[in-house]
């Protein structure tokens, strides 16, 4: 998407065709700066460090990875030391054990000589893969937004509703929340965005309220409490969120906190959509709620906050009465009778289990 | 309620007579420190700074303000002065209103030579009076509170979900929502307390962290974003919150996102009640969601964050992506269809007319 005019990606070939250029997402929100990759290393402390987040973000980094180590060392022992190690950088994220063992799969059959290559070619179609996922799901969710906005008066926003960041930063571009919301403001139909803040970690005050401001939506940051009296004063249109697994049956999980917006919008009448790639469906779950075991992370997260003084410096402060405990479960799981929709790169899907096994046959017979 | 083992209320009367010392709450939650109120400008300084706040207390800080300018100057002009000033600390409080009213009316009858110790009696019955009220609501919210308890095994504790602080910090002692569980913990019946963060002034994280953890009553800070996903889990037996101001059909409106809270309670089937002194029921109100104006604060309050860095120092720090627009909604509305019952110093009432006109018909009387 744009920033300020210019357009990016979240992670590109450099101008030297040999490295990776990266925008550095831990200077956020205070800096824009682009980080290069010229190693396997670098690609392992960007993922690690978190330069680079975001599941489809993480899967690119990896591909790129692999890249840069065959560039060095095309060997056999190259590539599987590669994967290995990449892989140890964020063990639980699904999309880097995929995107890894798709690249050794695929290398492993390429004689050495033509492994840089193909691992840079392999690499980039992830990306644009992603990005065409994310494209599809933007149109589809584009036509949501249209049909609201056709109940407006010339000229007047629809008002979009969103948790966390689900945006192009957390992927290689358009994001999947994100995307139909650029694609409604790029076409000409006015949005507005109410950007939650999405404590503890702030990614909505933080990275979605900076990358809708940089490409120039409009926006406004409340707090995670007020979503619902919005709702109750008819000041939001629509709700859309990601998702970071979703069950067969349609029940979603999402960062903490999603669930509550889901409850304020079935009390007011408001949809609730979730935008995902299907990759994030997992066929072997049923009950949401039971199944998927809840990440209970630092407490730090909750008890110190990190942000620029008035004088420009970075200052981590700490904003719980000392003594006390901290609790810090990063998800919660929104059930499916709460969603309107999931809108996928296949289409609108009513959150249940018969819509989503017609979309996706193919996942359910692997799963099956 | 004690401090560390010592008993406090947050306003007395000085050692010497005739100064009062309060617990200046612009210092938490990083100090405890005691200030004097030596004049009526010095308690017309605290309110209006907030080293008190809650609206009891700040009517209680008034009474005494015109105390200590009765000491000074107890003529007629001087009393009508001060009651002027007073008023304009916080114009829209109106607990200071009703304290004021009350003493000019009272001391306007008394003779001259009379008015301080006047003043100072009535400052103290005015404290006496909330404290009775408070400890009503405690007993009457225990019994809730002890019946949970007995679902569960021996020394188990009941787990209490509170928003915001409605807490002996906000009163002369024992709080509203708070009365109930510091009656509880006293009595032996072990509780622990739920304590959202309350973005954005974050009062559960300051004070009623603060409040809790000093008294000795055990507690979990959690963010705003945490309470749906812990009743999911049968992780809160019950959700006791404070009020603004109730309607007389039991519409409550209170800080920003109760609402939420209430929406997961029903979602969930935890029982959601609402400590309240019967002065914070409007008679003329009906319809809160549509009636009650909703103060829009300054967004500042949202992007700024002040707290304690490691070195000690106090910082604030900005923690919004520049140049993103900020809305800041300071109260919601949660209508009474969600709640289970409102707990007064006159027994716990159904949040319907008629159980609230059944409890207080001198009330309704007057508004009719």
């Amino acid at each position: 998407m744009n920033v300020d005019g210019k357009k990016y990606r979240t992670i590109w070939i450099s101008e030297d065709g040999g490295s990776v250029d990266i925008i550095d997402q831990t200077k956020f929100p205070y800096a824009f700066e682009i980080a290069q990759l010229r190693t396997k290393e670098d690609a392992a402390h960007a993922i690690r460090v978190m330069q680079v987040r975001g599941a489809p973000l993480i899967g690119a980094t990896a591909a790129f990875g692999v890249a840069l180590a065959m560039r060095a060392d095309p060997s056999d022992a190259s590539l599987h030391a590669v994967c290995a190690e990449l892989l140890e950088t964020r063990p639980t994220a699904i999309n880097l054990h995929w995107a890894l063992s798709k690249a050794r799969k695929a290398l492993i059959k390429v004689p050495a000589e033509h492994r840089e290559e193909a691992a840079f070619t392999l690499a980039n179609s992830i990306c644009d893969e992603d990005i065409a996922i994310n494209m599809a799901i933007g149109m589809h969710g584009m036509e949501l937004i249209a049909a609201l906005a056709q109940t407006k008066k010339p000229g007047e926003p629809v008002n979009i509703l969103t948790h966390c960041n689900a945006g192009w930063l957390a992927t290689v571009d358009w994001g999947t929340a994100t995307a139909p919301i650029y694609m409604c403001h790029d076409g000409g139909i006015p949005v507005h965005v109410w950007v939650d803040e999405t404590r503890p970690r702030n990614q909505g005050a933080f990275l979605t309220a900076w990358e809708l401001g940089h490409h120039g939506v409009p926006h406004t940051v409340i707090v995670d409490n007020a979503g619902g009296h919005l709702m109750q004063h008819g000041m939001v249109d629509i709700v859309i969120t990601g998702t970071d697994r979703t069950t067969a049956s349609g029940d979603v999980c999402n960062k903490i906190g999603t669930y509550l917006k889901a409850l304020a919008a079935k009390d007011n009448n408001v949809p609730f959509y979730v935008a995902l790639p299907s990759p994030t469906i997992d066929f072997s779950l049923s009950d949401g709620v039971r199944e998927i075991p809840i990440e209970e992370r630092s407490g730090l997260e909750v008890s110190q906050m990190t942000g620029r003084t008035a004088q420009g410096t970075i200052e981590t402060v700490n904003i719980v009465a000392e003594g006390s405990e901290v609790a810090n479960p990063a998800f919660d799981v929104t059930p499916a009778r709460l969603v309107t929709g999931l809108i996928t790169e296949r289409g609108v899907l009513e959150a249940n289990r018969q819509s989503i096994a017609q979309a996706f046959p193919e996942r359910l017979k692997l799963s099956a």
